[in-house]
C-alpha cells in the first residue's frame, strides 16, 4: 500500500481532472501551441490556480497512453504493466476480465514457401478486415473449454480474446516483426502457460485455413499476449466515487482498469460536456474528463489546429466546467505530444490545479510550459498528481501525529 | 535493466557530451564564475537550449569523480562503486582487469614501539616515491600465484595491483587512518577472502623489509582494496557507440570503465579538438570530451582564473564544436568546484542541451546557475541525463502503448 492509500478518507467534494490528450508541446518562432494559443479564461484561472510540470513515467521517457494515464490515475505505471493486447482490446471497445488472454492481431500474407510477404496483408481496409473477422469468428467460437471472441479494429489489425480457464499472459509472439522470415510458434518459459500458447498457435492454424483463399490476408500474426493486469481500484486505494467521460475506447476502457463508472457519451466535446453535467450530482466525487483531439492535432504535425482546438478548450469548455464548481479542477495532459515530433515525446507536461488551497502564481502568469516552469507545484510525478488531488480536497488525512 | 536500457535503439545521431569539470560554482560579489565570465557564444546556444541543474548523488552529497563521472554516464554511482584502490590504479593510468586486485598505498613511518609516527612518511617527494617503488616492485614481483604490480603516485601515494585467481575485494585497510596507532591486519568478513588478505598483509611485510633502511619511508599502509566492478557496458546498455576524449587518466579510465574506446590525444584543448575532430565521422555516436583544467582553477581557489577558462571555453573551443554539428550537445560538469570552497562541493551543475527537440529558455536567458534554475529541464539527477541525450537524438523507443 502506498502512503496516499492509507491516508485517503470519503468527503463530499468533487475533483475534476481534465485531460487534453498529448497537451504539452514545442515552441515554433519561439511558443509552444499552448504558449502561442489566446486562452484569456485559462490564464485569468492562474490567479487562483497553481501550476506545475508533470513527468509522465521518467525523464527522457515518451509514454504510451497506457502508461501515460495510469500514472495520472495514481498508478505506478512501471508497476501495473499493460500488455498490447490488453490496450488493443480496451481500445475497441471490448472489457476483458482479469482471467481473459487479449493478443493484438494483425492479418498478414504468408508465401508459399512458409515466409512472410506482408506482415499486414497489403494494409487491407477496415471494411474488408472486419468482415474477415466475422469469418474468422464464426469458424472458431469456441477452442477446447474456451470461447474465442475476434473483433476488427482499423485496416489490418484485429483482437482475439480467449475467455476460459486457466489462461495466463507473457507469451511470445508470432510475428517475427520483419517480413521475409517465417512466423515463429508461440511459447512461453512458464510450464503453466502450456494451454495458453497452445490455444494461441491452434488459432493461428485454424485461421489460415479459414484464409485460406482470402489472397493478400491469408494468414493472422498475435502479439502482445497477455490478460488485464489485477489494479487495486480508486475505490479501494483512495476511498474515491469515480466517474470517466471520455469519447474513445482506449481511455474508457483504461478509466475501467482502475475501477471508474464509465459514463455513456458521445463522441463530440459538447456531448462530454452533457454528460458530465447530467452525472454531476450523482453521488461521484471524481471525475475524469477526456478530450482526444489535441492529440490527434499533434500527432498530425498541425502546430495550427492544436492551438486552435487549445484555444476552443478555453472558449467553449473551461466556462461550463466551471460552472459546476468543482471544489479542485485540475486541467493537465497524459504526455506531451509536440506538433514539431508529429508524435508522442518525453518532455513535461504543464498542470494547472485550482483549488482554495493552492501557492498561485504571480499576477502576470499564463499558463504555458515556461510559466509552469515556475509554478509553485514544481515538477511533480504524474504518478503523484492524485495526491494533489486528494489533498487539495481535504480528503487526505495527516501522516503521523 | 533500467528502463532506458530496454528502450535505446540506434540510429546515425551524434551526442557530444562536454564536461569541464568542476563547472559548477558560488558568487562573488553576487555572480559565479560561470556568471561573472564573458561567454556571448554560449549565450547565443540558449536559444536554442534546454537549461537545467544536475544532482550529481544527491541533495547536500559532494561527489569525488569517479561517482560524479559514472552518474553523467548513465550508471547509478550508488549501485556501482568504484573503490579507491581501483580509482588510484586508473589514475595513474593502470588498466586493471575486473579480476584485478587493486589498493592505494602510502609510504608511511614506523616507529620502533611498532606505532605509526607519520602515516605519510614526512610527504616525501615524488621522484623518491617513484624510486621506493621500483625497489619493491624488483623486490616483490610474484607472491604465490599472484603478479604484483607497483606504480607510484603524487608524493606519497602508491598503487599496488594483485593480478592472480581467486582475488576479490571488500578488505578492511591496514591504514587506522590516524598516527600514534598501529597499523591493522587487513581482514575480512568473507571467507572467500582468505587469500586477498593474506597476500596483502604478506606484502606489507616483505615491502617492510624492503624498506627497512629507507628513513622515513620504512613502512607501507594499504586501503581501498577492491577490484574494478563488473559494469554493463554503454554499446550494451544505450545501443551506443561511444568514445573518450579525455587528457587525464582517471577520466579515460573511468571512460574504459563503461566501455567507451579511449582515444589516444594529448594534454592540451588544443589537442583534445584535434582527437575530437580527427574521430568525428569514424563511426562514434557519443563523444565524451572531458575538460579538467576548471576544476584545477577551483580547487586552487582561484575565482578570475576558472572564470578565464570558461571565457577561453566559450571563445576557443565552442566554436569548433558547433562546426562539427553534434546532434546533441550538452555542456555540463561533473560536479562543482567553487573558488570560494577551493574544492569539489555538493551544488547543483549547470548543465545546457541543445538539440532541435528542447524547450529553450527565454531570449534574453544567459547560461549560468541562475538561470539554469528557471530552465525547462529543471533539477535532475545526473544518472538521469544520459535518458535525455538519447531522447534527444531519437534513441529511445516509446515506453507502452
Amino acid at each position: 500500500m502506498d502512503l496516499v492509500d492509507i491516508l485517503a478518507v470519503k468527503n463530499e467534494k468533487r475533483i475534476l481532472l481534465v485531460v487534453l490528450d498529448g497537451l504539452g508541446g514545442l515552441p515554433r518562432k519561439g511558443k509552444t501551441e499552448l504558449e502561442a494559443a489566446s486562452i484569456p479564461n485559462l490564464n485569468k484561472l492562474t490567479l487562483k490556480a497553481g501550476l506545475g510540470l508533470l513527468t509522465p513515467v521518467d525523464v527522457g521517457i515518451t509514454p504510451g497512453s497506457g502508461p501515460a494515464h495510469l500514472a495520472l490515475f495514481g498508478y505506478d505505471p512501471l508497476r501495473y504493466d499493460v500488455g498490447r493486447g490488453v490496450l488493443e482490446a480496451l481500445g475497441i471497445g471490448l472489457h476483458p476480465e482479469p482471467s481473459d488472454l487479449c493478443a493484438r492481431a494483425n492479418f498478414a500474407t504468408l508465401a508459399g514457401n512458409g515466409t512472410l510477404k506482408d506482415r499486414r496483408a497489403g494494409r487491407i481496409p477496415t471494411e474488408l478486415c472486419a468482415e474477415l473477422c466475422a469469418k474468422l469468428q464464426a469458424a472458431i467460437p469456441t477452442m477446447e473449454d474456451t470461447s474465442v471472441v475476434v473483433r476488427p479494429g482499423i485496416g489490418h489489425r484485429f483482437v482475439v480474446v480467449f475467455q476460459g480457464p486457466g489462461l495466463v499472459g507473457g507469451l511470445t509472439d508470432s510475428d517475427p516483426q520483419q517480413d521475409g522470415l517465417k512466423p515463429l510458434v508461440v511459447a512461453s518459459d512458464d510450464p503453466g502457460a502450456a494451454k495458453s500458447a497452445r490455444l494461441a498457435n491452434r488459432f493461428i492454424e485454424l485461421a489460415a485455413a479459414v484464409l485460406k483463399d482470402q489472397g493478400s490476408a491469408n494468414f493472422v500474426l498475435l502479439r502482445g499476449l497477455a490478460r488485464p493486469p489485477s489494479i487495486p481500484s480508486m475505490r479501494d486505494r483512495f476511498k474515491l466515487t469515480p466517474a470517466c467521460v471520455a469519447a474513445y475506447p482506449m481511455y474508457r476502457g483504461l478509466a475501467r482498469l482502475v475501477g471508474m463508472d464509465v459514463l455513456e457519451t458521445g463522441s463530440t466535446w459538447d456531448t462530454e460536456l452533457e454528460t458530465l453535467r447530467k452525472h454531476w450530482d450523482g453521488g461521484y466525487d471524481f471525475f475524469f474528463l477526456h478530450l482526444k483531439e489535441t492529440d490527434k492535432a499533434g500527432e498530425d504535425g498541425n502546430f495550427d489546429a492544436k492551438q486552435e482546438l487549445i484555444e476552443q478548450f478555453d472558449d467553449e469548455v473551461l466556462p461550463q466546467l466551471q460552472v459546476l464548481k468543482p471544489d479542485v479542477l485540475c486541467i493537465t495532459g497524459d504526455h506531451s505530444t509536440p506538433a514539431l515530433k508529429a508524435g508522442h515525446s518525453w518532455h513535461e507536461v504543464p498542470v494547472l490545479l485550482a483549488s482554495p488551497y493552492v501557492r498561485p502564481s504571480d499576477t502576470r502568469e499564463e499558463f504555458g510550459e515556461r510559466a509552469c516552469c515556475r509554478g509553485a507545484i514544481g515538477r511533480v510525478d504524474s504518478v503523484k498528481l492524485m495526491n494533489l488531488l486528494l489533498a487539495n480536497s481535504l480528503k487526505l488525512k495527516k501522516f503521523g501525529a
